[in-house]
């Protein structure tokens, strides 16, 4: 039997571990991507490992997240970030440059290679043949200094596409499709492959939505062919050079298999507020909407703008809806300028944003609580908008615009109806507006080693952690339900956000978006029990943020309890040294009450010899057995207070103080 | 004599007084401006005075400062003022729909008329030989009642211009030449008038730019005449129809007077943190900047953006500056756009945000502490910025394009040599992308009267205040120098503006920037014997915001002690029932330490009877005559506890407690 693309890519990059669901691998990584919200850490990170370059092909600091600027801390982590930029060699995009995946698809990506970005939708790449993860940022941090990336060997799921997409629908319904066929959870331990006749309908940038969105399917990544689309988007790009076919053996077979007529589907909707909570836009057709935002790493390109543009074209919005435009790159921006597009998008009353992630990750563009917000963004985690009994929906650029000309959630398919509208026909440019000059490429060795890191004030190492102790005997501080998001754990936000290199003040709004009290409760447990968190299934879904694991653990953490957990929180926690435990019987989570104090004997001996430990309740005595699904390699990291600690004792037992492994 | 065009304009409107310099009349108000940082208190106003509906011949509400929406605060009250707008019968200009000073000029400004706005630069609109006039909320909310504005009747100073402006100097190099010769008070108690053969070539956006910044001159207002300029303003806006031709007679007199040869002015900048430091371009060139942003209602004008456009295009901003443009109006970015300008500025590196006022008033934009930041904005207050330790420096566009090519302040004429650049000769176009559909017009009034105010959870009834005490012996908390604007008695930024119309929240923020511990020390006197606060210079120059009166006066404060006031702020601390008291003799000043107590007997009587009063220092016996300069009128209002308990006391005393004047 042949290989998918998925296994080629694997296979081209195996440095240790076998390619069999479930174990752990090592993979050699060509690029990363790090964007400033995580990237900052990433780069204190490569300060503390003493990196002296970075040892990818391709690595490259984005700067999108933190664009507002609403004091001076945005402003010092954009210094910050471009010094060290100069000083490891990588390449820095520039505030207002644009959205990390669609710029780094645009002028980086490349069929065959492998990524690690700290961040969850680095996995978009996956959309031109290539294998991209989103990791922790320790992990980016390791692959930057030349280390493997480990992985469990995840399924491969086949997913056959036939068919044509219908008009007024467009692969944001596809993405949607699987999420209301699977859920959450569906893509758990999954890469998601696509292939089939279907495929020739798709553009590399719709594929780019698709395989963004994979991450609400919880996969560990998705992968297209590198086949004649993506050989036009490149050519489109000026870098025909870069294209290398990739595609599946004709008898390549999966682990995992689904199929999707492409001509069967409609526009479909995730309700507030989860990616999963999908229905057709028909069903919930003529509600009230007072925003409607296009833009987002989950519809970035220029057809997705445009699509909104030619229908509004000559039209008004709504005057009940504020219509927000988030142009996803700078080139992007500029294409649509040229072709008229822009015109015709502020004609209808939009107002236009500097291009980066905007709302989506609740940097402004909060709505009023209870208001229906329609968004072609791939996310609606309640609050995550910034607003916290937030409306958000989420929808194509189609259903979008519909709804932002009627002021009602609108199937656009009904427009032809209302307002004699036909699907419009795109004429996009063949060639895009190529201008690098906010891409800032590395400097030469001798200069960069020259380099100083701009560190503000607001930027803080990060704190010591110390090891594992071998009892646990803490209370339960928190106990929450399924599908529990790093956006809850720790929240983004106009007001968090800006503090992501500072640990302590960061580390006051954990979990507060859930329960307002929990860090003052974790505080007052830190200097001696520390404390214990039970949650449900999909402990840690969305986006990477180690800041997920590493305000819990400052704040005294230990270890999480859970039905199950999503997969990069559950190895941020690793990397900072608590422990995630799966409940063996799922029931044992009903038994547990907040405020109980849990027990766990012999933890060091256990760990390192059996995948299994027992965990008894001192206020009812039962013991709850419990597994942890860590590689030996992780359980030195644990037991060790994380993988920093590890790395810093491996450094001490040397003769100098120095990482000569790390320097040229 | 003949009079002058701000003569003409006050004595066709005046209702009450004599127009002799220092005497109070009242004028009859045409028009009215509202801006959302400020209108929400005025709606709530409106309610409070149980209005019907708007008596002016235009009243506009626009939402212009707080765009970004970090939370739900910004679109709740977004909800409140389109709400309200249609309530009260105001036009309504929604968010993105431009900054509120451009876009009246463009939609509404009309050459005769008076204007009432709730924003210190209303006098921008003394471009179109309109007489407009910043004043606090609740004045403006009793213009939209019908009811006249009072004002101390100025001094004339007329600025004869002679000569044209040399290439690479504009508009705005005018008036940062006068602040450069009269400092930030130069112009208090004045109407600045414009006159002579220079006018001609100055356009009605220059001369927005000039009449704009005159409010940074302390001046009442400004006025230039309505003449061929202004005819072809509206011309171009497709509003012929408005023109009135309004000039001084040939033989017009002015109380002062001063002359400017347009042909000797260079570019001149203003350095941190005052836009009276004024210094030519050349002395401080080479100074290295890290941000330069254009936009704000100081340079609003299509020609303002299109010559940055013409020096930028085919060329690249420096890669260690961030370039921002901040379209002024959604018109103007869709002129800009028409023209190619935007796709320039975006190929040249720019950050292009949403029509507003974004970082002028501190919403977003915030530089790095220390870092230079060149802004074509009106003010550079300390810390107005968002950022406490800023370095902001205010020049026109020309400049600040020069400077964002090369990465240190340049003076534009230097490109010639260095680019080779020589000074752009702009095409505008002949006629504006008029399209209202972002200005939503004011329902008919059976519509109207049947609308309900939407009010989210954090727009608040105003506090009550009790009645002026007839003896005060309470402690200075607060010694200031001179200058001190209301941006540092009640901050804007992201923090404090979306809590304006929730006063108890935003008194939290008061004179936080600087003396944090000034809240929490008038909050320990409240209850008791309240507290003063003694001042140099100018106390309250600087944006209308009543905010800065109300917050204080809400914390407890009876008086302030000043060597002089500025015009709004005085009139504010009258309207909310503040004492404002100068020195009669400056140097009493300098005998006053923090934490004296200070008592002044007698009030009630003595407020009524005399222009002076003597406050005695408990800690040294001294005793300081001060003068209050309020009207009869005015004194009736403190001693009431400010204009709302008295307009509530006058309702009250009639039969029912219905305000039928002010009911249709």
């Amino acid at each position: 039997m042949g290989r998918s693309v998925a296994q080629q890519l694997i296979a081209a990059h195996l440095v240790s571990g076998e390619m069999v669901a479930g174990q752990e691998i090592g993979i050699r990584v060509d690029q990363t991507l790090t964007q400033d919200a995580t990237g900052t850490l990433v780069m204190l990170e490569l300060e503390a490992l003493g990196l002296d370059r970075a040892r990818t092909e391709v690595s490259v600091q984005y700067v999108d997240h933190n664009l507002l600027q609403a004091d001076e801390k945005n402003a010092e982590d954009h210094l910050f970030l471009r010094s060290a930029a100069r000083r490891f060699g990588l390449w820095f995009s520039k505030p207002g440059n644009g959205v990390s995946h669609p710029t780094h698809m645009q002028r980086f990506g490349k069929p065959g290679k492998t990524m690690a970005g700290s961040d969850s939708h680095t996995c978009a790449a996956g959309s031109l043949g290539m294998l991209a993860i989103g990791v922790g940022g320790l992990e980016v941090a390791l692959a930057i200094a030349g280390q493997p990336l480990h992985i469990r060997m995840p399924h491969i799921w086949g997913i056959r596409l036939t068919g044509e997409l219908p008009p007024w629908c467009s692969a944001k319904d596809v993405i949607l499709e699987l999420l209301r066929r699977h859920g959450v959870t569906g893509g758990l331990d999954r890469i998601i492959e696509y292939h089939g006749p279907g495929l020739a309908h798709l553009s590399a940038m719709d594929r780019h939505v698709i395989a963004n969105m994979g991450a609400e399917l919880g996969a560990t990544t998705t992968v297209f062919p590198a086949d004649d689309a993506v050989r036009a988007f490149l050519h489109c790009e000026d870098r025909d050079d870069d294209f290398t076919e990739v595609t599946a053996a004709a008898d390549a077979g999966y682990d995992v298999t689904d199929d999707i007529d492409l001509s069967t589907l409609e526009p479909l909707i995730a309700r507030p507020s989860s990616p999963g909570n999908v229905v057709a836009v028909r069903e919930v057709a003529g509600c009230e909407v007072s925003q409607v935002v296009i833009g987002s790493s989950a519809n970035p390109g220029l057809r997705d703008y445009a699509i909104a543009a030619a229908m509004l074209k000559g039209r008004q919005t709504s005057d009940a809806v504020s219509f927000d435009v988030n142009p996803s790159s700078r080139q992007i921006f500029a294409d649509l300028t040229r072709m008229g597009a822009t015109f015709d998008l502020i004609a209808a009353g939009a107002r236009i944003h500097q291009a980066g992630c905007m709302g989506c990750i609740g940097m402004g563009q909060a709505p009023a609580p209870g208001h229906n917000s329609l968004r072609t963004f791939p996310r609606n985690f309640p609050g995550r908008s910034g607003t916290k009994e937030d409306a958000v929906w989420l929808c194509s650029p189609e259903t979008a615009a519909a709804s932002a000309l009627t002021g009602v959630i609108t199937d656009p398919r009904d427009l032809a109806a209302k307002l004699g509208l036909a699907y419009p026909q795109l004429a996009l440019p063949q060639k895009a507006s190529v201008n690098t000059a906010m891409l800032v490429a590395p400097l030469p060795p001798e200069q960069a080693s020259m380099e100083d890191l701009v560190k503000g004030p607001n930027i803080c190492s990060l704190p010591d952690f110390p090891e594992l102790p071998d009892r646990i005997a803490a209370p339960v501080l928190l106990k929450v339900g399924d599908n529990v998001s790093t956006d809850e754990i720790s929240p983004a936000g106009t007001r968090a956000l800006p503090l992501r290199s500072n640990i302590p003040k960061l580390a006051e709004f954990t979990f507060t978006h859930v329960d307002a009290d929990y860090p003052r409760r974790a505080q007052g447990c830190k200097g001696g029990s520390g404390h214990l968190i039970v949650g449900g299934h999909n402990y840690g879904q969305g986006s990477s943020r180690e800041h997920a694991a590493i305000t819990p653990r400052y704040l005294g953490l230990h270890a999480v309890l859970a039905k199950s957990f999503a997969r990069i929180h559950w190895q941020n926690l690793a990397n900072f040294g608590v422990l995630a435990l799966e409940f063996a019987d799922e029931r044992d989570y009903d038994r547990i009450d907040p405020g109980d104090t849990l027990v766990i004997d012999g933890l060091r001996d256990a760990l390192a010899d059996t995948r299994q430990l027992a965990v008894t309740n001192s206020r009812t005595h039962e013991q709850y057995p419990v597994r942890h699904g860590l590689s030996p390699r992780q359980v030195e990291m644990v037991l060790a207070g994380g993988q920093i600690p590890l790395l810093a004792r491996s450094t001490k037992t040397r003769d100098n103080d120095e990482t000569p492994a790390l320097t040229a």
